[in-house]
């Protein structure tokens, strides 16, 4: 189980290195075995290249396993994310994670193949693990079976895995069926003993950065009562945060759970949660503000 | 009228600078009275930061006057966004057309002001002119009547104007009578006429890059038959182009033009048009191969 990231900034709209080291640290002490940095929910397509690569430089030298981390390395052009991708690689990432080409639309199947050809004929290293992202209602841009077909017939292994974020759990239930060698992360830990259960390699979860602690219980508790139990309060606190903004309500959480006001900071176009909102998340959450 | 500028590239994907700075003159030539380059049509979210950078300065350094140049500053994140703007500025452009940030969907109109008060604070250039780009089938983010009054009370003539490229008339009208004291440039030839009865600007169209000519005598010919005529000829010919992809169909169309068909290349997302398509193409312009 990999869970996201989200990135801290401080005041002036700044990411807070320090704070940010010091929470993925905690994100895998409380269990997950690696971290989605830089993706959805990690407000990564609100960083700048420079900083994405600043900041992934910044968890290594830092101590933060390399092996450990699956950064975001897509990007809306070729370029950039063949650039972000041969850094990655460079800095010792275990996989990557690329989203489609996101600002054109209804763009031809084969025009989304060429830009992942792109990015895997220009990074060269036999070594890639490139997980396909798909989450159309951000990128707008499917990741679709034929797609997935074709880079498997051209690129096999490199083609590792998938995380889908549709939130749709007969596409996660087809893709499972349909590419059982590959390593397919629904987002939601709604689907994760579904998923388990058909060969899901895990879940990547946008409120792992709030519950990983029980995330990382419920894939080590055998079936059984106790399973289910868990799996209920899992569920519980996926609803919670599912009544309000993502983003700026796991952040508004954060903020209460590590006493740091600062987590609250959301770039644009995120904002963040209206007072009366945000007291009603930590009281729905059962939280102290 | 500005003509946006489609952006050639070289048989390995990049950049094709002598043609770029050829296709410019003659847009300016054929009688563009502007250049919106690096927008949609210019695939200029398939092009990196650095990429934009040089070439605007390439540009410039060619001879284009600078200030028949509104760049697309926009990107989905906002220290790139603020970056691509002072460059533009710092190399003398006369306005800038600013994408509201595309990749998050779904985000409160706070946070999308957000962004662009973060471009112009952090510009900080009374002389900035910013052009707000409205195109919601591409970025997923409308540019609403109160984002733009929020940003006209606050910043005034800084909001200088408006491209609306969703192709709604009734958008265009209402955006009219609504802000009389904006630059508004629908991007449809198709409005061009009726737009400048109620005060626009001209108007910002792709097909410009095929037909920048007879867009130029459309406004330069007075009301009367011959107008309507040549306005009918003029609607013909972007009913045409509306039927295929349109970037790869106006690079086929440029390449047969200009005999050179290193034109037809796009990058991904796009695909070029198939063979049979563009044959086809070619013949309903009346063209030869």
């Amino acid at each position: 189980m990999l869970s996201p990231a989200l990135t801290p900034f401080t005041a002036d709209l700044e990411p807070d290195r320090p704070a940010f080291v010091g929470f993925c640290n905690w994100l895998l002490e409380q269990g997950a075995n690696g971290l989605a940095v830089f993706g959805t929910t990690s407000e990564a397509n609100s960083l700048s290249q420079r900083e994405r690569m600043s900041l992934l430089e910044h968890l290594v030298e830092k101590g933060i396993p390399a092996a450990k981390l699956m950064p975001g390395t897509g990007a809306a052009n070729l370029p950039d994310a063949v650039e972000l991708t041969r850094h990655a690689l460079a800095f010792g990432a275990g996989g990557v994670l690329v989203l489609p080409p996101f600002y054109y639309k209804n763009m031809p199947e084969d025009g989304i193949y060429a830009y992942y050809a792109g990015v895997i004929d220009r990074v060269a290293r036999p070594d890639l693990k490139l997980y396909l992202y798909h989450i159309p209602q951000m990128s707008g841009v499917a990741i679709t079976p034929t797609l997935i077909a074709r880079l498997r017939k051209q690129y096999g292994g490199v083609i590792a895995g998938l995380k889908d974020s549709s939130g749709v759990w007969d596409n996660v239930a087809m893709l499972l069926k349909e590419f059982p060698e590959m390593a397919i992360f629904p987002a939601s830990e709604k689907f994760l003993l579904p998923a388990l259960k058909l060969g899901a390699a895990g879940c990547i979860s946008a409120t792992a950065n709030y519950q990983v602690a029980n995330i990382r219980r419920l894939i080590d508790t055998p079936d059984g009562e106790a399973r289910e139990k868990l799996d209920g309060e899992v569920g519980k606190i996926r609803s919670v945060f599912e009544a309000y903004p993502l983003v700026p309500a796991l952040k508004a959480a954060i903020a209460a759970k590590l006493k740091n006001p600062n987590w609250r900071i959301v770039r644009p176009p995120f904002a963040q949660l209206p007072e009366e909102k945000r007291r009603d998340l930590l009281a729905a959450l059962g939280m102290k503000d």
